[in-house]
């Protein structure tokens, strides 16, 4: 299908490839490089005109050269008469800064995708949003693949025998149902309080863990606090073993270091970032989202519902 | 005045703090840090509720980063209901991506311009746009004012004897002439002509410079090519020394030392983008566009005319 086109930025190339394979297309040929004083240099170097783009990047670290790779990208595709521009986004930055958590702060997950509209953009795919409420920051058509199935399969791969998914915190409880439903499994929630100011939390676990194999899931993980503290306290709290999981591995600052440390058997990861040398443990597996994005690449330009994919 | 307030971010907080104490204000209270994954985090610290607001930032190196920090700051200011956003850019980064010099290549001035809009500036104040035609890429009010005046004021108190006033290249022809109005000289032009392709380019010099001191002029010197090579130039035909200047220092790659290396005796340029120490050449001399500034948000605020400030 001539119409149809992929490229991609600097993100996730390995991924972007991985893509463009699958569906069996050429990689579209773009150069994205630097000037001498770093700004950005894009150059689209074969025809698009009244073609549908899909282009892959992920605004992970560096969030906002990634940003701006893409807006430029975004611009020079539409100069070139683009027919319509996907941006398909695994890992979408700044999705942390959703609301005024204090006065006079941005918000700028809005900004972002108010920043893609103004530069061109068609439709937006997206990958486990941090806040599912950030689809509606978009006035432009919008899609939310899901990393659970993803991470379902693998575990369901291991066949354990008594497992337990486990939510890190509160706001993570919807989506440790998720993957309880599709590993028939019962839920457990990581419940921290602070007694008094200034003295240190007290986790509790509510559900039962004792003996059994405990997952944990969250959707991005950041330096690794949390999730870490959360698995060494399902170990003193009888659980059997600990595995984590998480769509997004951001895995900034300490968190390796943590990782390493910790009482997480295994960290099982998606590549909507992917993970630099320095960051590949052996306890860390890495699946791929190339699929699953493959997949609504066709749907979204044979133009079919990219809904079914969610399930 | 209560209403006035001015803010800086990171790119060049000097010479912002310059301009307030001009001014005779306080510094905006804001911090603008980064959170672990290198995502901007900004929060204004003190209420700005319908005032003109002034945010000092040049898009100078890193760019990406210096755009982004300006874009979500002025979400801060809009969603905190300031009155006026006004932008400062004492440099305008990616002007030199102002056209498509080829074919499927971006216009990144005008998608700046269109990204600023977006996000919420009100109007927006630069200097020495690098092609004056990217006033017309903003549907806001933008003031542009030159640098010109302050190294022609700079040169005068030299009181060289026989000067002549030389543009490096035939873009830059109107720039030298409205220096050498200023200095009551004349004007020369480096002419460079490749006579076949693959063959090393010529360079004459259409003017006289004789026994004259020349001053270069440009907007912006990036990696200082073009100026050192037509200074070199210069000597070889008889000039009796050579200085050069310009308003905007990028001075990105091997500028500094082909800089040093040169026969450029002294370079003149202004603090639109800030020099780190190993750019702090003996020989590199910057002048302030503080007082220039300071002038024109008074003049702002108080809804007076910026034009009578280009003369
Ligand atoms: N890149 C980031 N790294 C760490 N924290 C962030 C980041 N972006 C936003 N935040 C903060 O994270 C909080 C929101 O996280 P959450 O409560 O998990 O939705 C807010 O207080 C934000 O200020
Ligand atoms: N940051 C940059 N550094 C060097 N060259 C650039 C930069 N941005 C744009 N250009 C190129 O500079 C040329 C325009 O410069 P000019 O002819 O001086 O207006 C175009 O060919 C651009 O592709």
């Amino acid at each position: 299908d001539d119409n149809l086109k992929v490229f991609t930025l600097n993100s996730n190339r390995d991924l972007a490839h991985e893509i463009t394979d699958i569906i069996g297309l050429e990689m579209g040929k773009c150069s994205v490089s630097r000037f001498s004083d770093g700004e950005i240099q894009i150059n689209i170097e074969e025809s698009i005109r009244g073609c549908d783009i899909f282009v892959i990047q992920s605004t992970s670290s560096p969030a906002n050269e990634h940003i701006m790779e893409l807006l430029i990208m975004i611009d020079a595709l539409k100069r070139a008469s683009a027919k319509t521009i996907n941006v398909v986004m695994p890992y979408y930055g700044y999705a942390r800064q959703d609301r005024k958590a204090r006065s006079r702060e941005p918000i700028t997950a809005k900004l972002v995708a108010n920043l893609l509209e103004t530069a061109g953009a068609s439709r937006v795919i997206t990958l486990d949003l941090h806040a599912t409420q950030i689809q509606g920051f978009f006035d432009i058509p919008s899609d939310q693949l899901m990393g659970v199935p993803i991470l379902a399969d693998y575990f369901q791969s291991k066949n354990f025998d008594d497992i337990v998914i486990v939510s890190p915190d509160h706001g993570g409880v919807v989506r440790a149902r998720k993957l309880a439903d599709r590993l028939k499994a019962p839920i457990a929630i990581v419940d921290k309080r602070r007694p008094k100011p200034n003295v240190a939390e007290v986790m509790n676990i509510v559900g039962n863990i004792d003996g059994k194999t405990a997952i944990l899931i969250d959707d991005i993980i950041d330096t690794a606090g949390t999730i870490t503290l959360a698995a060494n306290a399902m170990i003193e709290n009888g659980a059997k073993e600990v595995y984590a999981c998480c769509t997004h591995p951001v895995l900034s600052g300490p968190a390796i270091e943590r990782i390493e440390n910790s009482k997480i058997k295994e960290l099982v990861v998606t590549n909507t970032i992917p993970l630099s040398e320095d960051k590949k443990l052996d306890k860390i597996t890495q699946l791929s989202v190339g699929p699953l994005l493959a997949k609504a690449i066709i749907h979204v330009h044979e133009e079919r519902s990219v809904s079914r994919l969610f399930t």
